[in-house]
């Protein structure tokens, strides 16, 4: 059986090896997972310094967190020769809307009700454009023209129609709660609408990357804090991947036995397991033009339904 | 101007023209607006003169009687050389009804609810099976797959598709009432589903076939009874032949210059104006064993809100 560090290593020859290396991405879940608990501001050379192991070099952390701040993800202050950069204000509110979904995964109860939106009345090529607008907000398409969203409200989705331009020809429909919620039939429509198929692949390769390193932790958990600051940032950012795909639907709809659930499941009981450490490595690592970071928050320590402190 | 024993002529040749000749069908007319009111059961021969001067002849009488009772709508009854026949309990069940729409047109105000029927989840040839039966019930085809109705309860609807074999596959929903009830892609949505333009299409061929009568009769009305009941008679049928096809959809989502509506109007108005001497002549031409038929009950004056009695 492989040792944790060469499941890290392991881990680390799958990230180079693939192309192109996203860095702005793994920037962003450095961002997420690591910076914005302690503040979320931090000197652009601390980045370098923490991701270069992890095979992404200085030139390309410069191009991304240029790249991020063109993108108002990021915004940049410069002090003497150093520049720190932190979240603006946009790019805190979609921060805390996607890294919410990592760290708690389970969801409230579901109602049981659809919002379903008729878009035969659109001309088709607007009805093709708002279908993909819709289905990035996590609408599925139950048949032809027939969209559904298992949670957005009527309002909030005559909200979006309207922006589109779309709410004069869309015909938005919330039904009454079933019974049972979901029958076998509805569960198929899910499964196909959704494409849960797709997304269980995903999770499957998720789970086969990451289960050697919850085992060998299992079996000898003395991995040294940088180890643990790089297996910790490339769990969550191989886990956030997956689940941006993820419509986050109602537990109720979903298999029985899904790898959604395990993989949350594994990414918890890994982080649990690692996060203090590279928490230190972190301590060392990041500083601003005041010195070293603040300690994370408490609401850091309230991920994956509480951590150790 | 035509006067109206030329207009009821010129009804009597266009019924003639038609081929095939559909004398079973006048049959059902002259059971549900004549025969029904009076008890429902009358000789065999009584049906032969009554239609003759319509164009049918008692040998076409026998054989759609013969018919009718085969398909389970008449029961006949023998007493001595005559036959006497009766609506079958099943076929009052259906004549009732299919003639309570003829007379009463309004509807009741609509909850503004929906019942769909979603078929995504049945192999093809069974859906377009469960199309049709659904179809004949009203349902509405809002999307490739999506059915629609509008007063159908969601326990109504999976009666049918258990007696369908569908109910474990088809996905059943009922929508929350909508605000507007009818709003202008909806309407346009319905008038699409149920191909409102044609149904007005044939409400109109109607209004174009009567109204001259009306006219006539507005003039000069002294019709003789015998006139009043072939007018009556031909009235109706071809009014009801048009409603068959209506899906009676809630007058919500109607347009408002609707041709059913002013074609209800117009049955009605000639029918108030002839349906008294045309019982006269009923009076004296049905009759069973034991002689003449009752008058009409209360509930034939009941009929186009309220008739003179």
């Amino acid at each position: 059986m492989p040792q944790a560090i060469e499941c890290v290593n392991a881990l680390v020859d799958e990230f180079q090896q693939r192309r192109p290396i996203r860095a702005g991405s793994l920037i962003i879940t450095l961002y997420g997972d690591a910076i914005v608990p302690r503040g979320g501001t931090v000197w652009l050379g601390s980045i370098s310094k923490l991701v270069e192991p992890i095979g992404i070099n200085e030139r390309l952390v410069r191009t991304s967190v240029y790249r991020l701040t063109r993108e108002t993800w990021l915004q940049g202050e410069k002090v003497g020769r150093r520049s720190y950069y932190s979240l603006s204000g946009p790019g805190r509110r979609r921060f805390e809307q996607a890294f919410k979904r990592v760290y708690h995964g389970t969801q409230p109860p579901w109602s049981g009700q659809w919002t379903l939106v008729l878009l035969s009345q659109l001309e088709v090529l607007r009805r093709q454009k708002v279908r993909e607008e819709l289905e990035w907000l996590g609408f599925g398409h139950f048949a032809n023209g027939l969209l559904a969203h298992p949670t957005l409200s009527r309002r909030e989705t005559l909200a979006v129609l309207q922006e589109l331009d779309a709410a004069e020809e869309a015909i938005v429909m919330r039904t009454e709660a079933l019974e049972p919620l979901a029958s076998r039939p509805l569960r198929l429509q899910v499964r196909e609408s959704w494409n849960l198929d797709e997304l269980a692949g995903h999770y499957q390769r998720f789970l086969t990357l990451f289960r050697p390193l919850w085992k060998a932790l299992n079996e000898e958990n003395h991995l040294d804090e940088e180890a643990c600051f790089i297996a910790r940032t490339l769990l969550i950012h191989e886990y956030r991947r997956v689940q941006l795909r993820d419509p986050q639907l109602p537990d109720e709809l979903l298999p029985t036995a899904w790898e959604g659930r395990n993989a949350h499941q594994l990414c918890r009981n890994i982080y649990r397991m690692i996060h203090h450490r590279a928490e230190n490595w972190l301590d060392r690592h990041l500083e601003t033009a005041e010195g070293p970071l603040p300690a994370p928050g408490p609401s850091f320590y309230r991920r994956f339904g509480g951590l150790e402190q």
